[in-house]
C-alpha cells in the first residue's frame, strides 16, 4: 500500500472502532491489530490517538455535511423530513462515538474536535438558509436555525440512550419543531412571520407540515 | 482567616475571575494577586488550576439550581418566566466563564466539570417535572423536557454571542418555546395532550401562553 492509501485505510478503521465504542476506550494497539499492521506502524502514520482521532472526526464530519445537502425542489417539510432521515442514519451509524463526544469530556475535547463540531453545524445552518432563500439571516431567524440545531443534536442523544422513541417519529416531531420554533418566533416579529409565511405557502395537507397543522386544530378544539 | 473561610474567600475570587473571562485566560498568578495572598499559599488551599476551577463550578452550579425554585402557585407559564428571568441573569453574571464551560475544550472538559453541568440539568428536570406534578415521566415527557433545557442553554449562548436579540423577549420565547414543543408532541401522542391540557387549563388569557395563543391565531387567519 502507498503512504496515503494506507492513511486513509488506518482512518476507516479507526473511524470503524471510535464510532463503536467511546474513544477513551480504544487502544492503539486494537487499532493496529484491526488494521492488520503493527503498533509502531500506526505511530508512523499517526503521532498518536488523538491525530488518528481527529482524522476520523474529520472524515466523520465530512461525511454528515454531505448528507445535509438536498434539491431544492418540492415542500420544505418534505426535504427536512428526508435530511432528518440521513441524519439519524449517521447517529445510528455512529453512536457511541457520536455520544462521547457531543457529550465532551478530556478524551474528545480539544481545539481541532470542537472546530469540526462547530463546522459541521455551520454546514446545517447554511444548508436550511439556502432552502429558505435567505442569503443574509435577520438576529431572530439566526437564532430559530441555530437553537433548532442544538435541539436536533440534543433529541439524537437522548434517542440513543435507551432508544425508547421510534426513530421515525422523532425525525417527523423534529420537522414539526422547526415550524414551532418559527411559529413562537414569527407571532412576535413581523420578518420572521415572513419567513414562516413563505415556509407554510408551498406546504401541501398532507405533508408532514400541513398534517400537524392539521392535529393541532383538532387539539385546540 | 481560617482554612475554610480562606478556602471560600479564594472560591469566591476565582468564580468571579472565571466568570468574567475564558478560564485558559485565567492564571493562578492572577487569583492569587486578587485575593491578596502569595502564589504558594493559593497551592496550600489548591492542588492546581482544575481543583481551584471545579470548586468554583461547584458553588455556580449549586447557585444555579437554587434558582430554579419556584412556588407551586399561580399559572405554569408565569412561573416558568420568573425562572428564566432568574437564569438569564446568572447567564449575564456569569457570561464568558457560561460560554467557554458550555462550548467544552480541554480548559473546561473533564469528568467533574460534565457532572456539574449534569447536576444542573438534573435539577432543572426535576423541578419542571415537580411543576407539572408528574413523578414519572413518559419517555416523551422527558424527552420534550431535556431538549427544552438544551434549547434554553443554546438560546442563552447565542444571546452572548453579541446580546442582539433583548434578553426579556429571550426569556418570553423560551416560555412559549416550551409550550410548542409540548403541542408538537401533544399533537401524536394522547399522554402528552393530557400533559398538555393540564399546563392551559389554569392559563389565564392575559398570562404569556394566553397571549401567545391568541397571536398565533391571528397569524394563522
Amino acid at each position: 500500500m502507498g503512504v496515503e492509501e494506507r492513511r486513509q485505510q488506518l482512518i476507516g478503521v479507526a473511524l470503524d472502532l471510535f464510532s463503536r465504542r467511546s474513544p477513551d476506550e480504544v487502544s492503539i494497539d486494537e487499532i493496529a491489530s484491526a488494521a492488520g499492521i503493527s503498533r509502531p506502524l500506526v505511530y508512523h502514520y499517526f503521532p498518536g490517538k488523538l491525530s488518528l482521532y481527529e482524522a476520523a472526526l474529520q472524515r466523520a464530519s465530512e461525511d454528515l455535511a454531505s448528507r445535509f445537502t438536498e434539491p431544492h425542489e418540492g415542500p420544505l417539510g418534505a426535504r427536512l423530513l428526508r435530511v432528518m432521515g440521513r441524519f439519524f442514519d449517521f447517529v445510528d451509524e455512529h453512536g457511541p462515538g457520536f455520544s462521547a463526544l457531543m457529550r465532551g469530556g478530556p478524551a474528545v475535547g480539544s481545539t481541532t474536535t470542537n472546530a469540526l463540531v462547530d463546522s459541521v453545524r455551520q454546514a446545517a445552518y447554511d444548508q436550511i438558509l439556502s432552502h429558505l432563500g435567505v442569503t443574509e439571516a435577520s438576529p431572530r431567524l439566526e437564532l430559530v436555525v441555530r437553537s433548532w440545531i442544538s435541539l436536533a443534536e440534543s433529541t439524537a442523544l437522548i434517542w440513543l440512550d435507551g432508544r425508547r422513541i421510534p426513530r421515525a417519529e422523532l425525525e417527523r416531531q423534529l420537522v414539526h419543531d422547526f415550524a414551532a420554533l418559527a411559529a413562537v418566533s414569527a407571532a412576535y416579529d413581523e420578518e420572521m412571520a415572513a419567513v414562516l409565511r413563505g415556509i407554510l405557502r408551498e406546504e401541501p395537507a398532507e405533508s408532514p407540515l400541513g398534517e400537524l397543522v392539521g392535529r393541532l386544530v383538532a387539539l385546540a378544539s
